[in-house]
């Protein structure tokens, strides 16, 4: 049986340590939203998750989709269907979507929390509506007038689903190499080629399937700069069926219940977005939405693995306790949260992931604030922080989720490598979030190349002053002192690393990808100990049991998962060399 | 389709590194088998592998066992039967058994090259003689010679199977807490109780199943020091079904088709082996030469992922080499070995193999010096060598298998996140391996809680000898200066942090609990950088493409791997207090 408890009361803490009435509910858009007014609002979903999502979480994964080659169609397991319709009617898929098109408004800070608690309790069934999300992100940029107008209701509403159609056989990373072709006729476009790893992108929950479709116009450009994007709805205007067709599933690892599809596209009418040529930009509004998204994912099923495990530990006996006083006369065994590695592996899951559940709340309060704010240099800001820390928190995220699962099993020995726990599931499901949505290394190209870079370092200059920010604020602060020091010393290490590898890449690009996938985790490494430092500037605030417990969780954080980054210093340090002067004929 | 090359020129080069000839060979029980022959040898077994056992790893996975509760059978999946049969016709399962019981005498050096083979190409299949194999041991050193004659020839040609009957519902780790009873009936006993995790525990492959059970007879003392050790048949010498049934199969993450049985014992028929009460130690033998094959099993999954990522890694274009002059002029893409990233991954995979490769054949060397050398103090130093690093390869090796599968999945995308490619069976099957056979962090306590402390450090002082002996004969070597000097560097910090633990974990034994499992990983890498320097040793003796490829494994070993010894390093430093401060209310 899988087990669930929104962990609204570690949200909220987050939401206040940093400042979100001053931050976001500041802003006249969102003054609605206060924190009691949210923490109403993820409790409610909170509740529709653990209660409606969550059973068919387990089923969902045995039972996984179905393809009929005759029909070309998709059925997703039992129940979801109906789900989706509760999920819908609950109201709260547009959550975060703007008013305009009949959403509720919300920042995109509530967003990522309800973001957390979905993907916890059934990650594959939230991947349709969350595909949709992006899909609606990039049309209210770069979408007509029109296309909005139809579009985005039915979208907003959740009674259309939205796919992103990238991949083709040939080009999955390299995006350049791709080959479907659009070709002009009157008003709109025909389009013929086939995708791969087309999530939900034929299913049986909605009424209509709207995708997103990157391709060629006759005579484009080579490469990434001859490439469109184009809306291609399953059902036209008219209600005739368009030429897009499901031609086959994939049969993956994890995520069992959430249909990957090969895509076919024969002459299929579709609707340039944007301008020809430059698709790569609607592409990666949708595409950024969505790495914060895998960001998450990370967190929410760690989160839940953490629970189970913890489930696990709170009534296993077994061993005794080293220190004779701690012994429980009672019993011959003491329960196994009296062992100190037993401590270690959880206090490992759980020091990370409330890091990175305030970092997540942290970017999202930057969006908002780059979408939101007055001031056009304020706005600029929190939109350089979001872009610096999107790579960052996708690739570690997601990186720390598959080994904090794998940590949560490890405590529930045996038992969590049967599907009588769950954990074997999240481990499976969690997986792919290191892949997908440009996979780590793409991430850290991202910020090693194109976000560091920019405008002679702007966007790590915004980070840095935030960092430099906080540290003013506790200076002086002796229970701070400690944490204070350590990420000073973090982040003068980082700038240090980043002005070598600068300098080295600048002569030599192999360098700066050689050293990119442990630089984006050293970054990491600095990005928690900010975040934590902020939580535990909170966390001295008061003296609850909850500040006490944030203590505790954030001291193991600086002592015990901190060391990680003097490994990735170290590797950077040792450049191109060990990799590039490997003779590739030698694998 | 799987694949696989067995890595039988790698496997020579380990042995000439670490002079099998004069460590191993020279023991008269073994002068025939010179590494020629063992070449031969394992060349053969490695073709079985290759064609008979991994063309059934793949279907095996995806049909799993089946348990028949109307007549408490278990059926294995297509064709393991027959492959049974064609395993024991082959005629290399009794290889490294005595041969006066009709094995055929060879090292268990030999045996480990043929275990990685097996493993890496069906590893849910040859967990059944695997543990036939571990009773084998346990009865040769144990087993009264009324038990030797009737069980070791059946055991040996293979024509019955053997299991290992420790956990109980209420006690895994903790073995002290088994409630199975063992009544005293005439000459024999009668056991009655219940016992989990079963491995083979019922199957159709054999004529007859051997259990060796823990039990407690009446009036034991309590706790570990009760525990008696019995050998209970499925059939009885007269052909009479005895009392030990499988009650059902566990549902797991991998390994489907490794029968996991729950095995109830109702007044079963038994046989003690060794004295009362003293029944860990014949359990211990076992669990020993278990635990090493599970220090084996990383490297040969690991392996055959790495196979699999290199295949889609030679033959998949994406992406522009970042210089320009590597550039494929006759291609729009590079071919991804180009990227300075993806290199980093597979070095991760092959350095880490190659090292664990060593460790395997090193500690298999000494055991069989251990088992037969003429002189008694080398015997010990042999052996106390197998001791203290038989918890390093089986946690470390587990571990870092696990990664590294993980490591080729990320090589290969998406794709290896299908079931199309086997990686993703890979990865299900070896995470068990740190879990069972004494869970990860179990071995970490049996090498700082019991390794080191005997006889005042005498184990460590044995492997300590051979590290400086080594570091003796490279001196003045220039090729090798610069990894002798990071070897004599890691050596000296584990003496040192060795020695702090041992203060610290003396006043209060809890840290050395706290510290134990980043302990063991710490000693792995001083250990690894041992057996690497050996292996540079040997590569630069020589000027082939194999002896090239080897140092620049080294390199990368040296360079990108090594550096993890830090965080381990610093974790110990800080101590208990992290985890034991922690309020166990606040999880």
């Amino acid at each position: 049986m899988q087990s669930y408890t929104p962990p609204i009361a570690d949200m909220r803490f987050v939401l206040e340590a940093f400042d979100y009435a001053g931050q976001v509910q500041s802003i006249e858009a969102f003054a609605d939203y206060d924190v009691d007014t949210i923490e109403s609002i993820i409790t409610e979903i909170g509740r529709f998750c653990a209660q409606e999502m969550l059973p068919l979480n387990g089923p969902g994964d045995s039972q996984g989709v179905s393809f009929d080659p005759e029909t070309y169609s998709v059925s997703t397991p039992d129940g979801f269907k109906e789900l989706y319709t509760k999920f819908l009617e609950s109201g709260f898929f547009g959550l975060s979507q703007p008013m305009d098109f009949g959403g509720a408004g919300a920042p995109h800070t509530v967003g990522f929390l309800v973001s957390e608690m979905t993907t916890a309790t059934n990650k594959s069934f939230i991947m349709c509506p969350g595909l949709t999300n992006g899909l609606i992100d990039a049309l209210l940029v770069h979408g007509t007038d029109e296309q909005k107008e139809y579009y985005l209701p039915k979208m907003i509403s959740g009674e259309w689903s939205g796919t992103m159609c990238l991949t083709e056989p040939q080009c999955g990373t390299d995006l350049g190499l791709l080959t479907t072709k659009a070709t002009p006729e009157g008003e709109h476009f025909r389009l013929s080629g086939t995708k791969i790893w087309i999530t939900f992108g034929e299913h049986d929950m909605v009424d209509n399937i709207i995708h997103l479709v990157l391709a060629r116009l006759p005579g484009a450009p080579e490469g990434i700069r001859g490439v469109s994007v184009f809306l291609v709805p399953k059902f036209l205007e008219d209600g005739t069926r368009n030429g897009v067709t499901c031609g086959g599933l994939e049969h993956k690892m994890g995520i069992h219940a959430s249909p990957t599809c090969v895509m076919n596209f024969d002459n299929a009418v579709g609707y340039m977005v944007g301008e020809p040529h430059k698709g790569m930009r609607s592409m990666f509004t949708m595409m950024n939405a969505a790495r914060l998204q895998v960001g998450v994912e990370g967190t929410a099923l760690s989160d839940i693995a953490y629970q189970a495990a913890l489930r696990y530990a709170k009534d296993r006996k077994q061993g005794r306790s080293l220190d004779p006083g701690k012994q429980d006369p009672d019993s011959k065994a003491d329960n196994i949260l009296i062992h100190p590695d037993v401590r270690r592996m959880l206090l490992n899951i759980k020091s990370t992931n409330e890091g990175l559940r305030g970092l997540a709340v942290y970017i999202a309060q930057h969006l908002d604030r780059s979408h939101h704010l007055e001031d056009k240099d304020a706005r600029k800001v929190s939109n350089d922080i979001v872009a610096l820390l999107t790579p960052v928190i996708k690739s570690y995220g997601s990186e720390r989720g598959f080994q904090n699962i794998s940590e949560a099993m490890q405590v529930t020995g045996g038992a969590g490598y049967t599907t009588d726990w769950p954990i074997e599931q999240y481990l499976r499901d969690s997986r792919i979030a290191m892949i997908y949505e440009g996979t780590n290394h793409i991430q850290a190209l991202d910020l090693v190349g194109r976000k560091l870079p920019k405008d002679n370092g702007r966007l790590l200059r915004a980070f840095q002053a935030e960092v430099t920010g906080l540290l003013r604020e506790v200076k002086g602060d002796e229970n701070l002192a400690e944490y204070a020091e350590l990420l000073k010393a973090e982040s003068k290490r980082l700038t240090a690393v980043t002005m070598e590898m600068g300098m080295k890449a600048f002569q030599d690009a192999e360098e700066g990808a050689a050293a990119a996938s442990n630089y984006l985790n050293l970054f990491a490494m600095t990005t928690l100990s900010f975040i934590w430092l902020k939580l535990l500037q909170a966390a001295y605030a008061g003296d609850s049991e909850q500040h006490l417990a944030k203590r505790q969780t954030g001291h193991f954080f600086f002592k015990m998962v901190l060391p990680e980054a003097d490994v990735y210093a170290k590797r950077i340090q040792a450049g191109k060399a060990p990799m590039m002067d490997f003779n590739p004929d030698f694998f």
